[in-house]
């Protein structure tokens, strides 16, 4: 495949908007001939998974153009083309993401990653791996069980792409011990707009040579630089597990534990907790059968779920009857040790809490992230704002990252929309962000507009326009009109 | 005192220049109205200490004026006053930079945190603190250890200040273990040229709302934005610990043994290597007696120290006793464990290398960051290229982190030139760094515009302007004029 010579477009450029005359054919005859005829697809022809991912509230639109580019120049290239001519252009994973960052615009082009999944590197001295945006959670996973180390984000969902998750710096529950994905990805290949090519950071955990390009990319939704290619830190496996799953009378209770874990050094992997209802729903869903008594079940208002892992086996268990302890002196009405399986359909119902609240006619899904210590109160005042509109929020969380899922029952749009907007309000005034690891995409900018510092928004959009200068990327992610 | 209302500049005004006619003293009085008659110094009334850092190669430059603030709005409105009279400023912490950072302009404004050094929160539920930017790191490791927590990053030099150390993105010896300062810094408030004082992050390890703030602030060298109150996260205390030290008979056998301890789960929070001439001249300079033998002491190359720390004395104890057998099984000529005080007099002298280095001659001291597999190569070359050139390139690092600091000596400043801008381009060749963690500033700005990707500078160019359209915030750091 020959791909034409263009000029770099140089910076301050505005992109040409199409032409009269030009017809939306021309276009796309460009973008196939950068990727070949068989990875284009106009139209119609575009399957529909393509015209949305898995956010609530956020409509499908089927964009004009899907092209699936097979390396970074190709990506380069299409920015090109899709900047002289104006078309939008979002970046797309595996469309796992619940804030509508990866929904196209109907004039748009969709670049999916589909074929650029391979692993190119599993570097076992520099402990981490150089993969291609389109590799799969799963995938790494399994790769790099062979060389005994692991990434460890884990957002749950694991048919989620690296690149996607890179897009939303995706958390899941491991974050509480191994951090975000801001905090594993220690270097980028990414393609701005322009179609120039870039690297940043590198196969080390430091460097200090001007601005952090990648921490910037990190989080942005593809609205600044789209990635190709992303280097990930890996550690070692640990080969000794347990889960320690404890019931609690209050929501109040469950969260005063959590700091008083953290300060014991135990270092949990895992510290979540769950409502009643949720734990319920998920357990039905999931033919899950954790041995609580029907007396303890009726009563207990959250569990707490804590996973520990050691090198050592003695060490696990000398640790797991520590937290046991700790748990039993803080209040727990019980404490059950899982054994492998049960823990682990655990772990897996929770990660599937997204898909039992959908199945349950939830409205929408939010992960507000607060100050651990704020956990009680922004609970107990977000359950009271949802039940006085007769509205519904609960769900489970991240407990050690004061990062909570609220599953929202609320069919009148508006009513949503004011209790969605006071839930946040309060998590801002809190301390915390409208959202701890979904992102904003296009279902919560307008609540970031309405909600954050203007100081702030302007400031970004000024960074934007420094990376974007003609808003080809994903426009109307992060940066919403009002509504 | 009365702070007098200014309108906010607005952005996309450029900093009016100093008009004919105004003379200094003008400026001077405004400064000294915002911060108190006492607070500010001009001309031959400011101390030399303010006209420089501790950079080897960087002249000393007397600034024009030093403020003093007390708090972010006199930061605010010192920005206002000095973007609209065009006056650059610098900020500075305690002046331990080393790349000369913090060196002013003649005709420029210092802003000194001298006066806004408290900490103002110890947080035990969320584990963090928050600091003004004057604190330095021994003030915050005192008030920390009385609830059981620390602030982990430890660059050597107590005296920094946090303020400094999230300009440089520091570093040190528990990086390997905890992370630089952007791993452990999560919130700031900023003030921006404008004058609009923002806050970034929280008391949350994890948001996805937009751009990470907080990320491109940290490590941006006073050029963004000046940070006026910053929250970083504390570990608890973990109360044993015990240092390993091993001498090797070449560098090529250290520097492959390191991946192995990483991979063996110990999880050190000190992974370092000093080469035989430094450990002699640091254990001369501070009198330090290790106890190896004059037969061990003539043969070996370089030495490894591994600091270990535990919950648990036996868990600690026996750690200790696999990491000396993995050692004795990957070469080295012998293991020394070293108990409490003589532990601490050798990270106490490791430290103060850079001092040692500096009363020894040394013409500049550098710190190139590689991928760690790369550090044998790097460090041969590298001394090859000195040793080629009738010059010497020695030293210690962080070899956990690839990070190697070499004090260069050489008397003639263009050779000297050639031998770092030779020694810089082999470490970006092997996927490195100039700079792991003391940063560009003024003395490796020219070094970075030589050597590193024009795009990548020239995108760094505009993110500046989005903050900083006048080009106040300290102009000539990081993105130097061509020599």
């Amino acid at each position: 495949m020959a791909i034409p010579a263009h000029d770099v477009l140089r910076f301050g450029n505005q992109a040409k908007k199409r032409e009269e005359g030009q017809s939306m054919g021309d276009v796309a005859a460009r973008f196939a001939e950068i990727v070949g005829d068989a990875n284009l697809l106009s139209g119609e022809a575009i399957p529909e998974d393509y015209a949305h991912d898995e956010a609530l509230t956020t409509s499908a639109q089927r964009p004009a153009h899907l092209a699936k580019p097979g390396s970074a120049e190709e990506v380069a290239e299409l920015l090109k083309a899709a900047s002289e001519h104006g078309v939008p252009v979002t970046a797309r994973g595996s469309g796992t993401g619940l804030s509508g960052g990866a929904r196209p615009r109907e004039d748009g082009l969709v670049i999916s990653f589909e074929r650029m999944n391979a692993v190119l590197e599993i570097d076992t001295e520099n402990h981490v791996a150089v993969v291609q945006p389109g590799v799969t959670l799963s995938d790494l996973d399994e790769k790099t069980t062979e060389a005994g180390l692991g990434y460890t984000v884990y957002p749950g969902e694991l048919s989620a792409s690296v690149g996607g998750n890179v897009g939303t710096n995706a958390g899941g529950m491991r974050a509480v011990k191994y951090g975000v994905t801001r905090h594993n990805v220690v270097g980028l290949q990414a393609v701005l707009p322009t179609g120039e090519i870039i690297r940043t950071g590198g196969k080390t955990s430091k460097v200090s040579t001007g601005y952090d390009l990648t921490q910037l990319i990190i989080g942005s939704e593809g609205t600044l630089a789209i990635a190709t290619e992303v280097i990930v830190k890996l550690y070692p496996r640990l080969p000794h597990g347990a889960t320690v799953f404890a019931p609690f009378e209050t929501f109040d209770e469950v969260m005063t534990v959590v700091p008083k874990i953290i300060s014991s050094g135990l270092a949990p992997h895992i510290l979540e907790y769950i409502d009643n209802l949720t734990l319920a729903a998920i357990s039905y869903n999931e033919k899950l059968s954790l041995g609580v008594p029907d007396s303890i079940r009726d009563t207990a208002q959250a569990y707490l779920v804590v996973a520990l892992e050691n090198r050592d086996s003695d060490r696990l268990h000398s640790d797991v009857e520590e937290l046991g302890g700790l748990l039993g002196d803080l209040g727990a009405m019980d404490v059950y040790v899982l054994e492998g399986p049960s823990a682990r359909k655990l772990i897996e119902a929770r990660e599937k809490a997204f898909w039992t609240a959908k199945a349950a006619g939830a409205d929408d899904v939010i992960d507000v992230v607060v100050p651990r210590s704020a956990m009680p109160e922004f609970l107990r005042k977000a359950r009271e704002m949802a039940m006085s509109r007769e509205a519904g929020a609960l769900g489970c969380g991240h407990a050690g990252d004061g990062n909570v899922h609220l599953a929202i029952f609320c069919k009148d749009t508006d009513k949503r929309k004011q209790l969605l907007t006071d839930i946040f309000a309060l998590g801002m005034e809190l301390g915390g962000a409208i959202s701890g690891e979904h992102g904003l995409g296009r279902a919560k900018a307008g609540y970031f507009l309405d909600l954050e510092d203007p100081a702030k928004i302007a400031l970004m959009r000024r960074i934007k326009e420094s990376f974007d200068p003609a808003g080809i990327l994903n426009p109307g992610v992060l940066f919403a009109e009002r509504a």
